[in-house]
């Protein structure tokens, strides 16, 4: 049995905010950074003074490359009008927000810090999908890459091997997608806010208006199973089971436990928090599991002295809907080979018993990579404060709640456990 | 006055190890990461079982971009052989791995984790010339560069403005390379162990065997004020008034303080800490000073209780001379405006009265940028525990020390403080 880790003095999250995650040809990462602090700004129930903030972490994965600038620390300082204050930029992929959240808390803990800004940012919808897949792909190892792999490869190659050992198919990842897109409908930051029924018909009636042969879909997977409406990009991963390229930043604001009553009477405590870093999957011992994952949450869950049982909502990281199926996996939420089943029977959905991906995940909600960390926390943080409006998981008793980050090809993940008490 | 910054518990190193810098055809980063780590290892006075390593922090600036791969936590920990311990990458420019070496000391004041390696690491000379001072300047804004700055320009454009108030001039600039490679010559991982001296005499022997007109140089200052062996980069900046570009990897092993004495008996203890974010050189009120140096050192100050005058020695940015002079005097070792008198009078040689650079600089040990802000206090390491060698410091009595890292154009600066007790 690992050690349990401890923290010296307790993090709170007293603030929220993030932009409206999307494509946006007029707005760049400072504007997006600005629109989501400000939101979180507005959040802090009894008012914050911004000067009071100690320090930022930043997470943003792929702006030296696409934005061709780099030191995104001291920028966004500057145009939060926040000089002197120091600014560290995180990088773990697309971790990286949930990596500089981590920061934040320890800066606190640590007893140096009071009050921390914690957040991330990306802007790729400027580049060229090609350009995008690998850019991205330089996080995953240079032997998947030399083997031509994107992410999206890599994710359908994992798929594959999870539909040869338990039995899954196609039809079931649908159930994610599907689920997704219902839930990202309330959402309204998210890039996605059409169902996979809506956008169904909204095509049969574009097609009737043009004269064309309208199509003959009865149901969502009807829809999902066309190859015109759901191309494959790289088998069995389909359009549709992919996250988009996205714009966004979202951040929040942790303070000292014993100082969160001064901003807030619903704070957000840190209850648990777990990192690990896992073998690419070119050298995985098994590839319908992430040992990174595995040994994340087993860390956050002893810190926290809770069991998979006792987490009552998730967001994971469903850059693939595959992927969503794999984390609720190696996080305990189901057995091995039978989270499939569970998306299937109803479980994961907002009215399940086990509620996964309410925000419509990075599916839906969009996947601008280095602000996704943290705007998993803010559905977390919206969700336990019974704020989530149309979305809420209808459960007055919401108390504890898991946000699980992934990086590269299962190079890192992060899973934090956040508490209402 | 600002507010005395504290550690719930205190930090100690253990361990030390760098890589020879220079530039190597045949290393890649991992090789040069696991040299330094090879040496750390060896450094543990009483041993180290690298399995009790809890979690890493590398600082890396520019491999996205020169060696198109990120994420390389995950990479490093695996060539290690340490998965799945947790591992983050920080980004502040050429201050890197000085933020990894910060989050390595809050990740164990905050109780969480007892023994973190933090470092980092750079390859930088596989790229042209060109592209590296195009990919460095990244880290400039965006206003600098589309002005047509690189960082030879940008420190240049500093060095005349300090030249117009105060009236320094080249020759003085001449007296810090001069003595930063007589400090190099003793350093065994410096990429430059040549004086200026030995420089020349081998250009002379050259010309003479060839049959060219001998130069007629009698003096250093000779030799470096001749255009053809010291051309202009950007005026002031002549080549020798600039750091190389390099390929290096270094890190050093953090422990719990009450966990110090298992590992050695002189430790080296963190005493102060500063960071601290300044707005870029176009928005700068003064180009012959750093805001962000000036704060992050008065935290430093604050927190460990001392002044400038207890500052035995440091090791500070000099990215180019001109740096080493202004952060002098922004760290208060000096008046402003006087740092490049202290240095004609011989004050910051090894046996001056505030010895800077001892390890020969950024100018002459070499500069992978990720790397340096750990090697800096690596030097500080060897000084205290008086294992310099021929470089050591004349004073038996020598106890405390600082490291000064710079990021960008003044975006970025952290200061450290230890000691040996």
């Amino acid at each position: 049995m690992s050690k349990t880790r401890r923290l010296g003095r307790g993090v709170s999250l007293v603030g929220a905010g993030m932009s409206r995650f999307g494509m946006f040809d007029d707005r760049d990462s400072k504007d997006l950074f600005l629109e989501a602090f400000e939101e979180m700004r507005e959040s802090v129930d009894k008012g914050l003074d911004p000067n009071d903030i100690d320090a930022l972490y930043v997470g943003n994965f792929t702006n030296d490359l696409f934005v061709q600038q780099s030191h995104w620390g001291a920028i966004l300082t500057d145009a939060l009008g926040l000089i002197p204050k120091p600014a560290t930029r995180t990088e773990g992929a697309c971790a990286s927000s949930a990596l500089a959240f981590r920061e934040g808390v320890f800066a606190i803990a640590s007893g140096y810090y009071d009050m921390v800004l914690v957040g991330g940012f990306e802007e790729m919808s400027k580049r060229s999908t090609e350009e995008v897949a690998e850019g991205l792909a330089l996080a995953a190892s240079p032997y998947e890459r030399s083997a031509g792999f994107t992410f999206p490869g890599v994710f359908g190659a994992m798929a594959t091997a999870y539909f040869d050992r338990y039995g899954a198919t196609r039809e079931h990842l649908m159930n994610v997608t599907i689920k997704s897109h219902n839930n990202a409908r309330s959402n309204p930051k998210a890039q996605h806010q059409r169902t996979i029924q809506q956008i169904m018909k909204s095509r049969i009636e574009r097609a009737t208006q043009k004269g064309d042969p309208a199509p003959t879909w009865e149901t969502e997977k009807e829809f999902l199973a066309d190859p015109r409406a759901n191309p494959a990009i790289a088998w069995p991963m389909h359009l549709f089971d992919c996250s988009p390229i996205s714009d966004g930043a979202s951040c929040v604001l942790l303070v000292a436990e014993e100082l969160a009553a001064s901003f807030t009477d619903a704070p957000i405590h840190v209850r648990g928090l777990g990192q690990a870093s896992g073998r690419a999957l070119h050298a995985a011992d098994d590839l319908t599991s992430f040992e990174a994952t595995r040994a994340a949450a087993r860390e956050a869950y002893q810190m926290a002295g809770v069991t998979p049982a006792d987490i009552q909502l998730a967001e994971v990281h469903d850059c693939f809907t595959i992927a969503e199926i794999m984390h609720m996996e190696d996080l305990g939420f189901f057995e091995a080979g039978t989270g499939y089943k569970a998306v299937e029977e109803g479980l994961t959905k907002i009215d399940g018993s086990k509620p996964i991906n309410s925000s419509g995940g990075l599916k839906c909600k969009g996947h601008p990579v280095g602000a996704t960390g943290t705007a998993q926390m803010i559905e977390i943080w919206h969700q336990l404060r019974q704020t989530a409006q149309e979305r809420q998981i209808p459960n007055q008793d919401l108390h504890l709640g898991m946000t699980q980050s992934i990086g590269g090809t299962g190079g890192t993940c992060a899973v934090t456990i956040l508490e209402r008490r």
